[in-house]
């Protein structure tokens, strides 16, 4: 219930056309109108592309493939599924069509319409780390962002690193995806400008704890401009940067 | 040394007029001219205005003084120092003109010059809270944002966040600052549409274990959208926010 | 041996009936004449309908069935079985007839005859925090509660949960279940006036820590009138709400 | 802005006593007016009794007291100052006149008026639980609740706790403060038929970790009836049950 | 009330020298009755000398010497104070007359008259384990027990325990103090075949976070006879010992 | 090479019987005859009975069953299998005769010959945690001591403790295993003189820990008396007490 | 692009053998020039014989043998994969000729041809150690370096280690392998002279939690000379020592 | 007593010169003998110069003082005071003539005579690690090696870092300090072909938990080549490169 409703029924009230208990009736719902603007907010959120996302580890297939269906139905896209084995996906693809499968990320993507004019480069040392980040490499693409992986620049092989630097001066925002010590997104915010989203993974063993190592690094990292994400948030850590570009989006439109 | 360079100096050995042991001279500093963008960089860094700091836990009042005349003779600001004490402050004010004093963020700031055509709003729950969110708020400023200070907006009173929500879905980033549950940033992801920075205070007892609570309730934040700086980090997520900022300047001054 | 029968015994020894050692060979089990009470309180349990429960993790379909039988045969019921996979259940059901079968609960049910004055409702934020809030639905009607259950009111989407205010401030007691950042119950002890027992899961990845988040969240909750259970611990929750309304139930009573 | 009040808006715009934008100037902090049930929420926890607190841990004593004295002026009490030093209880109780210290408990404590019909008891192991002991029978008083206090009652001693079952087993709600090994809830939910409480406290040393020991021993009772609050939080548990209080009083008025 | 006491009643009863009521008024207490043994054995305990200790940790030198004074009226010693500072020992001992003040262990002791035909080997590497070390040296000795102490027998320099192998192997317990690593156990328990209690110190920094790692360490002793008790808990030490030998003094006298 | 030999090694040399160079030669793995008391006491370990084990978890059937059959080659046994499955019981039953095999203590057992004159009361609260008590159970029966087991005698039930008290207040050990809360030995230690040797054990889920929750009680017990192994070491806590029956057994035979 | 090879191009430069244009083609990749000493430093990493290893666990075995085969191509050895299972090992031994593979050590390597005149001995305690101990040796050998194996040295029998004593005294370096406690290195520290590299173990239970208990200590150790390397990381273990003996080699080349 | 004196021992035996029983008497502190070795170990050790440190951390500067000249009587130096305040320091240059005090690594250290011909780099990036850097630099100067020291070379510049390359590459061993997110050593172990001797350090706030950040970061090195030492213990880091060097020293020796 808006500004411009409100209005009417009070002018209806003035005008005797709606009595002061049947306006009450309309108000009653007080709760709901308190909330009107954040209703909204959800169905905009649809609009302006923000993945909805079907987590799938510990459903069945038919569960996900339920759960995206109505996503679907609901909304334009894009939809996303995230953690799919081979069953989710392929439940998935049975089930909606127009579905696109990525196996290393681990996802399945119903593509929806929008473009950002912005562009982010995904980052990452080991191939171990491949499937996290392709998940926030597929999520940015979904979310309409050009998107740039760079692999196999882990901080132990620093020229590699450093053979990028033109192209990840020159990009949006910085994901970096790095297990073990974790050490990536220190190095990268020394090097670049815009914010590096660090994503930790949970490759390793021994005293890496299940991803603790490098979360806690990069919480740690000596070199500010980096925020931190939930351990293997490949997903979380593009949504992240799918905000920033949709912020630019809207500051380049206000011009 | 750059392309350019380089081809000058091969110019000239073609043209005899450097010779190949001259020329193996200019590059025999190879690491060197490998890291010359990165050096370069540093320098870009003051000049765009991302604050050098000072953190002064841990070092006497003259330490302190001294690195940051050291920086501010550098540069030309801002200049920050955090984690300052009521003796840093005074210190680093005799020994440097034109510093500014913020008692509540535990901060001394000789601002620089750079504005930024950004809006980043600093929640926070509890006045314990403050002292992080003015560390926030006070470099933000610094670094040329316009920054909007909300208190006393803690989740266990969701009313006085809501009457918040126009002027929180207009800025450019959220800071959102909290300890105890730390449930602040998931409430305002979903309910804002930019990036929200999530900052855990150390500030609870017990079970809180100095800020492990809400920084673990933040980095599983059931609402995407949100990225977490260190413990009581409030100049981290600053910095975090004006890197937003200053891609967003690059980007409008582009068109 | 109750104070009845000491006092029956004491009479038949004052009356010569019982030799003073005859008496003393029936109070030679001191240690249980010492705990009479106790052990009436248990009995007392079982007609107040506090639910035994066998905790299926970790035994074979046939242990489970032959603990529940036992169970059934010396009590009226309600009797529990909680961590039931499908083998437990239908082993259990085959053993025992009467018992109600609860695929998301995981949980097998011989329905006691008690019914509490008592309204409680179950909230959970995601789909599949379900079985733990399931777990604790089921225990607290078979318990003899009126049960109201919420689901998806996850604090990332506030108006859900501000929907259903009018009823949350009406129930006895609120049993709040959810998982990763664990903010579900301090905003709803925000909201209402009776007590809010939460449930942290083991929902969520990385960070989560197996629950860990959720837990040191509610036990931090900035909003007091919250008190926690264990991880996933649904079955505790409804207990300890069985054990507030059993308090009303007596309290009503007197009067 | 309660629903009478809007009531009486829509007659005066009905009666043309109030123009239709004059009614939407009212309006216009329509957030606030979303937020109105839980506003009034929070001016009916005043009215019921549900005590305000000023935790004066990391404030100085003037700050402790000017927080105290706000509170005071705008709610009728009870209001509370919790972990509240000499130095605080002084200052606030030479701030506001009528208020009561509590040196064990480090409270000062302005009375509220309204009586409970419940009795808690409160029960701890050794004398050095008894601050967070006496921090929760303070605040259960204050809260109008009658209060019973048991000390010196471990577990290392049962006959100590036995001598006292008969109370045990009459009061409405049971307040477990226990450091160390903290079994003391676990044995009395074995025990009595209300909600136990529990209350780990940080007293002990080495593997004791701050009350982690207990906190975690809390959570695991082997009896079920056990809910926890944070480390040393005797306030938050007393609040706890002061919520039962309320709802048996509002049950109880309902007949 | 005991068995004795019981017949007597009982007797009285039959010949009708006491009322059948009369004797439910004394069984009235039955709780208490039913604790009759276990209160009888804290008499026991003091009888046969396990020593009662005040924690002087967290009192004041007037708490401490009260509670001191108090447990000495009561019983015959020996009486312990524990983590006594200078000013708690000067304080008990100005209270109660002939105790005895230990300063690196940080005791004051009223010795008892009991003496055990027991003898235990109190083994620590460094001179910081000290205090712990002499807190059970002082406590065994309270209890009657011969005690050895033998220092500097780290296990950096295996041959200074080698050397002490033959007394080693006659004592009837090793209690084994170290920090650090804590391997000094694992060592003993492969070398002796009493048993051997092992206590972990907080001594150490960093990764030795405040006696984790020794605890653990003993924990997981790869000899076995070893068993565990709380970091810095030299005084528990002394007490397992102490029960050991009261044993082995029962047995001794069965003969 | 033990004394008798050394001397009888000396006089052959005096008798001219063995050249010098020949007593050399035997010395000549003076390491071996430095560490000949050691060795020794190896040998004496398995004449006097301590049990030598082969933790079968991680171990293949033929593997366990070949270190088991090796070790029963060069003692006499008792010689145990730990952590056996039906598997590694039935593969060393194959390969050594006379193994008595064990499957709720999942162990198998080469019986030995000595006998203690000691009682160790093996105690647990719930069948759950009866594999980890039968493992105590089974290893201090096989080495020679007079083994009672109490089951069901968790600290939710007192009085089913309290009806055990005589035979507990009887025995020389008891061993306590316990999940969840731990409390047992806490509770156990206030009412029995003799060492309480606690054994934690994994069973419990959520803060449990994988047994943290009940080592951490374990090790802050209240009462002293306790001394704890790792979580699920039965055998170890077996050992323990075997440790001190063979203890008990040597001074009486000095008497 | 080492220095040789810029002369080389310079020359051909100066002497117009070469364009300016062509010169800069081959500068083109600036950033790998920049790198270049970086790059060589990988050649010559393998031709000094660092291993370059596959790290197997969570890959195919069809991934693991063609990065391996990729590797293998590229150099001339040893490259060795590591955590291989029996299918990784037999995949990489079909596709690589050459290949050794080795079960315990879970390893397959493709050996090279330097030799270091170095020897390390690697030490462990316990069976279940020696698969991370033979990861060590193997990669040792793999390294060039001369390779002695202890086993079943653990600090529970120390007559087994102290018989190894003039063997341990001589090595360049000592690799100590240890799971539970993991005092073996401490315990060697102060016999040896050389560096000893500890490696703990994932091997044990409870409150070995998955190997912190012996890194804690290994970090902890009281006899310094010890450094450590990830829990079961034997290969690491290994590269250091194996850098040691290079530097040996280098400078006893340099003589 | 060494393998000569046992000869001339027997050949007494053999001539009649001594007795069999007084052969066995000397004979009879076997455990002393088979420690023969080991004690002479000790001595060496004095003599080949790895230090002797009072660790002053806890103790009063009195007892720092009477152990270090308890240390420097007996032997020839170095002896080295660690973690030595002011006081401390004075006390022990007032007590041991010749002994020069260190400020920032809070050493005292009587020099020593023997000088390695080795060159150990010891490496940090902040100046907040300066006092653990410089307590490693000191401890291997006293040492006898030749030490440089390279400050403010951060992962967050790594110009700074490759600008001292050739240094790097050229020394023997490399200790890399570092707290925060601890990335050095991973960068400077992919940089350099020696042992990276790695110490974190507890600098830092909030995540990096006194040094279990770093810690963890430099455990999971994705570069192999890492050994780790305890969190601030910059002595034993350096005390490991020693060893290196003594071997180097010894091997050099040989030749």
């Amino acid at each position: 219930m808006n500004a411009e409703r409100i209005a009417a029924l009070l002018s209806d009230v003035a005008a005797g056309r709606v009595s002061v208990s049947e306006a009450m009736e309309h108000l009653a719902q007080l709760p709901f109108v308190a909330g009107a603007e954040v209703i909204a907010d959800t169905h905009r959120h649809l609009r302006t592309g923000e993945a909805e996302a079907v987590f799938c580890a510990g459903k069945t297939p038919a569960q996900a493939a339920t759960a995206f269906a109505a996503l679907a139905e609901g909304g334009e896209g894009p939809i996303l599924a995230t953690r799919a084995e081979a069953a989710h996906r392929s439940a998935i693809a049975q089930t909606v069509p127009g579905v696109v499968l990525h196996e290393v990320a681990r996802m399945a993507v119903l593509p929806g319409t929008r473009r950002e004019d912005s562009h982010v480069c995904v980052v990452c040392a080991g191939t171990s780390d491949l499937p996290v980040a392709e998940e926030a490499a597929v999520t940015a693409e979904a979310l309409g962002m050009t998107v740039t992986r760079l692999r196999d620049v882990g901080v132990a092989g620093l020229h590699r690193l450093l053979a990028h630097l033109p192209l990840l001066r020159r990009v949006d925002c910085v994901v970096a995806v790095a297990g073990m010590e974790g050490a990536l997104p220190s190095v990268l915010a020394g090097l670049v400008t815009c914010p590096v989203i660090a994503v930790p993974t949970s490759i390793g063993y021994g005293a890496a704890f299940g991803g603790l190592a490098p979360l806690l690094a990069m919480l740690n990292s000596c070199a500010p401009g980096v925020a931190v994400v939930n351990i293997d948030n490949g997903f979380g850590a593009a949504v992240v940067s799918g905000r920033l570009a949709r912020r630019l989006q809207f500051r380049l439109a206000e011009r």
